[in-house]
């Protein structure tokens, strides 16, 4: 256990008595959000209606924030550091708005709170208040890239922001609440992906406050000793400052003690980052150093009632919240608030006019250097666009429909390959070990995966240097993308289709920042958040039941219109268009979902371009000859559906050639939304045109067909729409066998045509019917014979040879 | 770093050949069921139509799988012990497949699949080949509580349980790339939740096989000294057994030294943990031992190819999948498959019939020992019912609707609380921290937290025999849930409803496996997984927009019918019947939405009996009177959009009293599909009764209003279903701010009302539609001085005053 007792005090009398004027005015600033209406400067005795009626927000988190907030600042000062702030405990909202206000940036952000009495009772009236600002570090708050309100992303997010930013150190408070978390306990290895050359630092202050909302936290009650092997385990080392300490009274005489020791490991912790640093840089060596972090031990709710109606508070959970309820209602809490408020006496902290004395404001640092304002955490603002090659050279060509076979993955790796070249500080790959298996392996032409670690001979393409992130983890390429993303980078996730919903939620919690920072005026637009899925739900007859899940299109389409799009291209040529447009998006998520298996290509690419800028046409070379009105819609939207789709328009023109068949593929999923409801919705006259007022459609969808009708059930035609899609119909089998289990395949989709379309109970109708069900059953058979497809679909079109 | 090494041998020479021998023959039958169509027992030399025409499968991590599962063996054999194997490298599928089979349990589930030649042939040709069994750990596999096709979840599992089990032990192997996900790193310390006295043993097997699909594995390149710290950091004593150690070799000479090495470290561990449970349980102490674990270090894909086409492979990720690819079509690789799978002797290993020889089935366990046919990996055949307090005497008193306000939660708790009394060795409720938050805190008068740590003064119902499990990870709660359901016990997570989507994959995985182990016959349903889901979207005042996400139930609804049940009890005595219904029910997921703060009551118990059967049904109290058609419906789901509805009615009621107004409330939501998709579904002339089929229906729903489109869409009326719900609109305000801000509130229905049904024109339709939108200004303008809901919606019912 290593502190830093023992040394010479870091801090003279005087320093330690403006830390701590800081500090008592930022938690009188974090009280008095959460309480008071009016009277924020205690000018006179406070009265039940200075107290807010509903009293929202918690303090618990908040001393500890602001004390570590205030040494910051101080190491910042002295050493002219670029560094910024990442609020684990998000909670501690009101803690940050408070050091926020006392650095001026608040102000500068939102000019109504100026930094005096007036703007300091609008700063107090405003946290959570109707109209107001909410209570979690959220985007409204400059200086944060993180909300706080689902825990456990504050480390990874931390990273992210240091990869590629040789000068900047991110200090990330973790609750240790948050430190229970799965993805906060995975996310502490990585260091192992941090090259100290090229990327910056993550300086971890582990905040031990000791409790949760009811419950103590595991981190705190687990021996110390465990605790710091636990954390030397994973490469770094701990300095502790311990605030609880009975033997040793962490405050209350002159020598504070807990600011000289937190002055103190802070002052060691920042020389072993610049020292680290230094080495790799001048030696040119990526190793993976120890890197320092801090334990922070100091009691919840720490200045705040120590007991109320004779119930322990300070130090306990019930400091989580609250500390002193029904205010307004109650004399007795009234008086013990004011004691309270009091105690930090104002009347020093704050000027004749509500401001900041100048001894505070002395303190912070200035302009830019502030963690409020450091333009790092406002990405928009230093984001370059990236340098773009022309996916029109990167084209497969395409003589005719379905003559050239590719993976769309496959070609789309060489564009990117290409993007990581021309953007060597500015662009990252991230995978969960997948950027092989999803065919994107071109990248590994000109870059590597990062790790540093211990390099092996057999080891492919890894190095400190790669540009390609790669871990057994979602919720870190997750976090670590949005981490560079919300710093002002740009970046592509790939992953498992199946597996994406691993970040379910971390992905909610994206769309709902995107959606809050699109109307705060000094928000700068990021680059948009872009998933490419492959290995879906059709290409998993490696992996089975586990490995099929289409569903997180439609948990994305539940997010605001104005932040989600969400892609199927059909072949390689518009998947090249598609996440050309995507890299020059901001401020979305984009959802695009390609397979990685070869497969027929459909468009060359000027007709790609214009099909994508579209985002769902008819196809007319696929469908009956002739201008006239179909007889039937066989629309598709997926690179597999279209294969079915076209083996069906082709087994239909061949059978039946007197039946009208209409190709329509779609390429952008919102397109078949109202254009009330999405931005990218197609008017209803431009969707009757293309799907007709009253004839059978049938769609032929990438996942659950329930997504398809719950975007037109307000189209004219709706009536008449078939969706088919995945039924949950799925294990280890052959591809084509999967599309029969969930009556996608060709067969099914021209019985689906021949029961649905009037006047094909003739025979030429039926005999086709039969002949499709036969074929079913043929396919069926061979493929439980064999073990393969059968060679009657290896083909897309018919083979035109009957089925037995 | 301790290992077995200086200790005297603890296998005789024999021991070591037999156990040997046993390995050989699983990792023969491994490869066997990745390669071999035909010849299983290469009684004829190898010719390519032997070979599956589809080579599928994952080789790398078996051997490592096989070492462990014959030595466990070796170990229940020599101590008679009750111990089950959880597989977390599921994709080790062929190796788990090869010891069941060994074993004999293989046959007695699959009796074509005999223990003999034949049954050989059957085993090879139908691992992971169409109609066959998928390629990892799953439901189909005897001894399986875990599939593995989703990594992270192995440890949870395991403590699940071990949980009330006191005399199992759960042998899990880690595989080191699932060690990277969070899930699994934050699954270590739930040794803190583990009561040695009444709980049973977790042995941990960290199998460090070095790489994953494409890159190393972390864990096994950060240095050895670290990981030991991080381990011990973890609260367990690493023992560590390494099989690639190039100064020792593994294996190859007569001492086998990783079969003494391990068995030494299995004997020892088995040791630590009957120590410790046998300290605990004759001192009735239940303090935290340091539980032993096992850290083997092994190559990938031992025993297989060294090198392929000069390529290594023994040791290096490209033994991941298949090593020798292209074996039919390639005659060398077909030679070094011969090779290779000769090397394992068969011909020693299975006699004149193909059965394993007596010495190998000697060594395997017998009858419920064996850890494929231990019955609590097939938790139904140990299922007790729980006995269930009568919930009618926790009926809330509903003299008349509206009448009696309190939480429903609040009501439920007491019953819970007299569950947990009824089922002391059964039952147990897991939560993120929030039983108290979600007002179930009547459960701690009779029962605590489970906590195996240090204890403090302040602590709230905190001790190791607590029977309510509480961590700040999600992922934690729903896996040992999953682990103590599979293994034939009850429970329910309850949790903030936004923050359930961090485990909708957990989820998806679950289902996935109640929907495939429902059409194996030999597994037995397990009870119900029960979510509570509280502090729900319309209560997130405190919390703000991060808190505010109601899609779980969109995710939960693309399962499968027959899996998925979704429940919104609209108030307290409807969600006593709803929760005795769930907490009877086997092998579904139950979603109950319930809010937790004071609102009114409905429904008398009779009334609510009978509402909850139905499903769905009319109000006729709530709309006007008498048998006639209504001009509208006025349907809700949800609490909140129920309190609104009915406030709706009450309003229209009053002011325009000649129109007919009928309020549908809808408890169970599948019942709005048709009834051939869901088994609950509403037959169509039902629905049509109670919907009309031409009246403008009005239907406020909890959560995203697109879901109620989604499962009414073929239903006669839809054309005229108008949905409110959650239109991501949300921050930090009053809940009826809320409600306005996504047009749900009661006068906002009541405007639909008027815009929607013919002849409301007239001048006392536009007169109540003005006050409307006058109220609801009036509202926001009263919260937004004032910080509070207006007096005008505090209650229920409309107060007749005009709102000005």
């Amino acid at each position: 256990m290593e502190t830093w007792s023992g040394q010479r005090a870091p801090l003279t009398g005087n320093e330690v008595r403006r830390l701590d004027a800081y500090w008592r005015a930022a938690n009188y600033l974090t009280a008095g959000q959460i309480y008071l209406l009016d009277n924020p400067l205690l000018r006179r005795a406070l009265v039940p209606s200075d107290i807010k009626p509903r009293l929202l927000g918690h303090w618990g988190t908040g001393p500890g924030l602001n004390l570590i907030y205030v040494h910051l600042n101080r190491a910042i000062v002295r050493r002219d550091l670029d560094m910024i702030f990442v609020t684990g405990p998000g909670h501690g909202g009101p803690a940050i708005v408070a050091n926020t206000w006392l650095e001026g940036t608040y102000s500068e952000c939102y000019p109504e709170v100026s930094r005096d009495g007036t703007g300091m009772a609008r700063l107090f009236r405003q946290f959570s208040f109707p109209g107001g600002i909410p209570s979690h570090v959220a985007a409204e708050i400059p200086g944060s890239i993180h909300e706080g309100g689902e825990l456990g992303y504050s480390l990874m997010h931390a990273y992210g922001a240091a990869f590629d930013n040789p000068d900047l150190v991110v200090a990330c408070v973790i609750g240790d609440g948050e430190a229970e978390t799965g993805p906060l306990a995975g996310s502490w290895l990585s260091n192992v992906f941090l090259n100290p050359v090229r990327d910056g630092a993550v300086l971890p202050i582990l905040h031990l406050n000791g409790y949760k909302i009811a419950n103590p936290t595991v981190l705190d009650r687990i021996p110390p000793e465990d605790l710091l092997a636990m954390l030397h385990g994973f490469g770094y080392q701990p300095y502790v400052v311990d605030g609880v300490d009975r033997d040793h009274p962490a405050t209350g005489d002159d020598s504070f003690r807990v600011h000289q020791e937190l002055a103190g490991v802070l002052d060691r912790a920042l020389d072993d980052i610049a020292a680290a640093q230094r080495h790799a840089r001048e030696s040119g060596r990526a190793d993976r150093p120890r890197w320092p972090m801090i334990v922070l031990r100091t009691p919840k709710g720490w200045t705040g009632p120590q007991q109320v109606s004779g119930q322990q508070v300070e130090g306990t959970f019930h400091a989580h919240q609250v500390p002193l309820a029904g205010v307004r209602g109650n004399p007795a809490h009234l008086a013990e608030l004011e004691r309270w408020l009091r105690g930090y006496r104002p009347e020093e902290l704050f000027d004749a006019d509500g401001s900041p004395v100048a001894e505070l404001t002395a303190l912070s640092p200035t302009g830019a250097r502030r963690m409020s304002a450091n333009p790092t955490t406002n990405g928009g603002l230093l984001l370059r666009d990236l340098a773009l090659p022309d996916f029109r050279e990167y084209a497969v060509p395409v003589p005719e429909p379905g003559a050239t076979v590719v993976g769309a993955t496959w070609t789309l790796g060489g564009w990117i390959r290409d993007v990581i070249t021309a953007n060597p500080d500015r662009f990252r790959l991230f995978a969960p070990d997948e950027v092989a298996s999803n065919r994107l392996d071109a990248a590994f032409e000109v870059t590597d995966r990062a790790f540093v670690g211990a390099l092996r001979p057999n080891d492919d393409h890894l190095s400190p240097t790669g540009r390609v992130m790669e871990v057994l983890s979602e919720h870190l390429c997750q976090g670590w993308l949005e981490g560079y993303l919300l710093t002002g980078r740009h970046g592509i996730f790939t992953s498992y289709e199946a597996f994406i919903h691993i970040v379910d939620s971390m992905f909610n919690q994206h769309a709902k920042w995107l959606k809050v920072s699109r109307q705060i005026p000094w928000r700068r637009p990021i680059a948009s958040l872009n998933y490419l899925l492959s290995s879906h739900v059709w290409q998993q007859d490696h992996n089975g039941f586990s490995h099929q899940d289409p569903g997180f299109i439609d948990h994305v389409m539940n997010k605001k219109a104005e932040i989600v799009r969400v892609y199927l291209p059909p072949d390689a040529n518009t998947l090249l268009v598609t996440m050309d447009h995507c890299l020059r998006s901001r401020h979305y998520v984009n959802v695009v979902v390609a397979g990685k298996h070869p497969s027929p290509c459909w468009l060359t690419m000027d007709e790609a371009v214009r099909h994508c800028r579209d985002g769902l046409g008819t196809w007319h070379w696929a469908g009956s000859p002739g201008p006239d009105e179909p007889d039937v819609v066989l629309a598709c939207a997926g690179d597999v559906p279209t294969l079915e789709t076209l083996a069906a328009a082709d087994l239909l023109r061949r059978h039946l050639p007197t039946l009208r068949v209409r190709v329509v593929n779609v390429v952008d999923l919102t397109r078949l939304q109202p254009d009330t409801e999405h931005p990218h919705g197609l008017p209803d006259p431009d969707f009757d045109r293309v799907f007709t007022c009253d004839k059978p459609v049938i769609f032929a969808y990438h996942g659950y067909p329930w997504l398809i009708h719950r975007l037109t059930y307000r189209r004219s035609n709706h009536q008449n729409l078939h969706v088919r899609g995945y039924l949950e119909e799925g294990t280890t089998t052959t591809p084509f066998d999967m599309l029969m289990l969930n009556n996608l395949d060709r067969f099914h989709l021209v019985i689906d045509v021949i029961d649905r379309v009037p006047g094909l109970a003739d025979h030429a109708g039926q005999e086709l019917r039969q002949a499709m069900v036969d074929a079913r059953r043929a396919c069926r058979e061979h493929t439980r014979r064999y073990g393969e497809d059968s060679p009657l679909v290896t083909e897309w079109r018919w083979l035109g040879t009957s089925p037995d």
